[in-house]
C-alpha cells in the first residue's frame, strides 16, 4: 500500500513478477481493494503463486517512522515484515515510507550481527557500468565506526548483485587530499586504512580495494564500484541529482521549443537516442534499494514507482533471497571487525573544526 | 598566476574587461611572462589601464593553503590580497587555490565585523532565473551560528547581485519535515527562525523570508534565492551535480554515436538549443564566485576558467566594489545579530544521533 499510486503498481508489477519467474508473491493489504483490481485484471491463471493477506492500516509517508511502526502493528507494512521474520515469505518489496522500512527492519527483523546500523543502498549509472552508494538517507550523524560497515557491506553488494571481483570503495569527501573532509570523514578514513593495510597478507581486507576520498565529480567516471558516505550527504546528493536530470531535460526542452523548425525536427529525430538513455538511468530499471545489515530481505522502491519498477524489485528481491544474501554479510562484518574494533571500546567525540584557524 | 591555463587566460581576459568598461586592471605574477605575452597580443592600447605588478612566486593547487599564505610572501596570490588591504586595488579576482585564496582572505584582510567565518557562494541557473548557495567548500564542519550567519550574507548578495527585493533563504537537508537534518541542521533551522519571528513586525528579519528546509530535487525549481549549506555537503553537492553533466552529455553523445543516421543528422540539427542551454548553464557566464565576510572583494574563479570567464569576473567585481558591497554586509550581519547572539556565548556540542535509537 505504499507507492503512490498503491495498490495498483503493486498489484500489477506482482502479477508480472509471477508470470516472468518461479515465484510466490503475497499482497499484503487492504483485502477488498486488492481482490477489486485482481479481479479486474483478469482471471486467476496463476496457479495459486499469488496470495492476499489482509491488512487494515497503513504507513503513510507524512507519519513518523518509530511511532507509526510502534503502533500500527495492522499495517500492510509492519505485517509484511512480520511475515518475512516467521519464514512464511523470503524477502519484503515495498514503495512505502523509508524511514519506516528502515525501523520495520529493525525492530521487527533486527539487525544482523556485529551491524551497529543497516544502510539503504542505492545504485546509479557511471559511463562504464554501475555504482552502488551508501548510505542515502537512513542514517544522520552517524559514527566513523558505521561508515567503515558500510564500505564492507556496500562491497558485498558490490560483488553479488553487480558480480564485481573485487569492489573498489571509495569514501565521498570534498577533496581527494587526505587532510580534506569532516572529522567523520577522517575518522572514517583511517579505519579504512587498516583493511586496505591488511589487504596484501591475503586476509579479509583483501575482499575489497578501498581507495580513499573520491570526490562529487568523479562519481559518474566508473573508478569506483561503492561509494561510502553518511545518509545526510547521500540524500542531498541523490535527490540533487535526480532535480538536476530532470530540471536539464526541461531546459533542453524549453530551447528546443523556442528553437528554428529545423531544432524541432533534429530534437524528434534524436527520440530513439534519448529514450535508450532514459531506459539507462531510469530508476524503475535498478529494482528498488535493499535494506542491507537486517536478518532478511527487504527492499525500498521510489514512491513514483510504476508497474515495472515493481515487478523488477520483486525479481531482484528473489535472486537476493535465493543467494543467501544475509549470510554472506553477516561473514563478511565478522572478518572485518578487526577495522572497527578498537574504536567501538572507546568513540572519539566529534569537533566541529574548519579548514583553518578562524 | 592560478588558472590551468595561466598566465594566458588572465591576460587575455583582462585586456577585454579593460576594452569593455571603464576599469583599471593590475597583473600581479612573473613579470617577464605577464609581459611577453602582453607583447603577443599586440599594441599597448588601454591608455594605462593596464598594469603589472610583479611577484617571483606562485601558489600552486597542491600547496596546503595556510602554509602557503604565511610562507610565501611574494605569490601573486598573496601580493594581490596586499594591494586590496592598502587600497591600491578595489577588488581581488584569481582562479587559483580557493582554499589559499580563503586564507588570504582571512590573513590579509580579516573578517567583517560580526562575521565569524568568510564563505564561498556560488550561483547556479535554474529554471525560472538563479540561485546563490553557501558554502561551496571553505568550511566543513561549521557551527550553527556559522551557517545562520550564511543565510544573511547570502540574502544580501542575492539582493545586491541578482537583484531579488526580498530573498527567498532555504536550509538545504535530506527532507522537508522539521524532524529531518542533522543536529546542525535542527539547530541552524532553530536560530534562523528567530529571523523568520522578528519579519512581521518590520524588523531586520524582514529582509529575508526564511522558508525552512529544502531538499536537493527542489533546488532548480526557483522556489528559493539562496541556499545555505554547510562546505563539505556544498561542495560535494555541487561537483557531484558537475559530473553529472559531463557524464548525462558523453552517455547522450554515446547514445547518438551509436544510432541511425537520421538520429546523428537529429543531434546535429539540434545543435543550436545545445549552445544556447550551454551558455545558460555554463560557468564561465557566471563571473567567479566570490568570497564573502572579509573585508574586501575577492572573486574565486573556476580552475579551468578561459578568458570569457576571467573578463566577467573581473566585470563582477568591479560592480562589487562600486557598490560598497561589503558595507552592505556588515550591516546585515550587525543588525541580525540577535539571531545567533545567544548561540555564539554557549555553543551545544554536537553529539552523534542517528532518525530511530539503533
Amino acid at each position: 500500500m505504499g507507492a503512490d499510486a498503491a495498490p495498483r503498481v503493486e498489484i500489477l508489477g506482482a502479477l508480472c513478477a509471477v508470470d516472468e519467474a518461479d515465484m510466490e508473491v503475497v499482497l499484503v493489504g487492504d483485502e477488498a481493494r486488492v481482490r477489486a483490481i485482481l479481479a479486474e485484471a483478469g482471471p486467476a491463471r496463476r496457479d495459486g503463486r499469488l496470495s492476499v493477506q489482509h491488512a487494515p492500516e497503513i504507513i503513510t509517508t507524512t507519519d513518523s517512522p518509530a511511532a507509526a511502526v510502534k503502533h500500527k502493528k495492522k499495517s500492510s507494512m509492519r505485517v509484511c515484515f512480520e511475515l518475512a521474520k516467521t519464514g512464511e515469505v523470503d524477502a519484503v518489496v515495498s514503495a512505502g515510507n523509508s524511514g519506516a522500512m528502515l525501523a520495520c527492519g529493525l525492530f521487527v527483523l533486527g539487525r544482523l550481527p556485529g551491524v551497529e546500523r543497516p544502510a539503504i543502498v542505492t545504485t546509479f549509472p557511471t559511463k562504464t557500468g554501475q555504482c552502488a552508494l551508501l548510505d542515502m538517507g537512513a542514517n544522520v550523524d552517524p559514527r566513523p565506526t558505521v561508515l567503515a560497515q558500510f564500505g564492507v557491506l556496500g562491497s558485498v553488494y558490490a560483488r553479488l548483485r553487480h558480480k564485481k571481483a573485487r569492489p573498489r570503495v571509495g569514501l565521498l569527501s570534498n577533496g581527494s587530499e587526505e587532510h580534506k573532509g569532516t572529522v567523520l570523514t577522517r575518522e572514517t578514513h583511517q579505519l579504512l586504512c587498516r583493511a586496505r593495510q591488511a589487504a596484501p597478507a591475503g586476509g579479509p581486507g583483501a575482499e575489497f580495494d578501498y581507495v580513499g576520498y573520491v570526490e562529487g565529480r568523479d562519481i559518474f567516471k566508473g573508478e569506483v564500484d561503492v561509494i561510502v558516505t553518511d545518509g545526510f550527504t547521500g540524500n542531498v546528493m541523490l535527490k540533487s541529482l535526480e532535480g538536476l536530470v530532470e530540471a536539464v531535460f526541461d531546459m533542453m526542452r524549453a530551447e528546443v521549443m523556442r528553437g528554428e523548425p529545423w531544432v524541432k525536427l533534429g530534437a524528434w529525430l534524436m527520440q530513439p537516442a534519448l529514450r535508450r538513455f532514459k531506459r539507462r538511468t531510469d530508476h524503475a530499471e535498478t529494482g528498488g534499494a535493499p535494506l542491507v545489515g537486517v536478518e532478511g530481505v527487504a527492499m525500498i522502491c521510489h514512491g513514483g514507482s510504476d508497474s515495472r519498477a515493481i515487478k523488477n524489485a520483486l525479481l531482484v528481491a528473489r535472486d537476493f533471497a535465493e543467494m543467501k544474501f544475509f549470510d554472506e554479510l553477516t561473514q563478511a562484518i565478522a572478518s572485518h571487525a578487526f577495522v572497527w574494533h578498537d574504536e567501538s571500546a572507546s568513540p572519539s567525540p566529534k569537533t566541529s573544526t574548519g579548514i583553518l584557524p578562524s
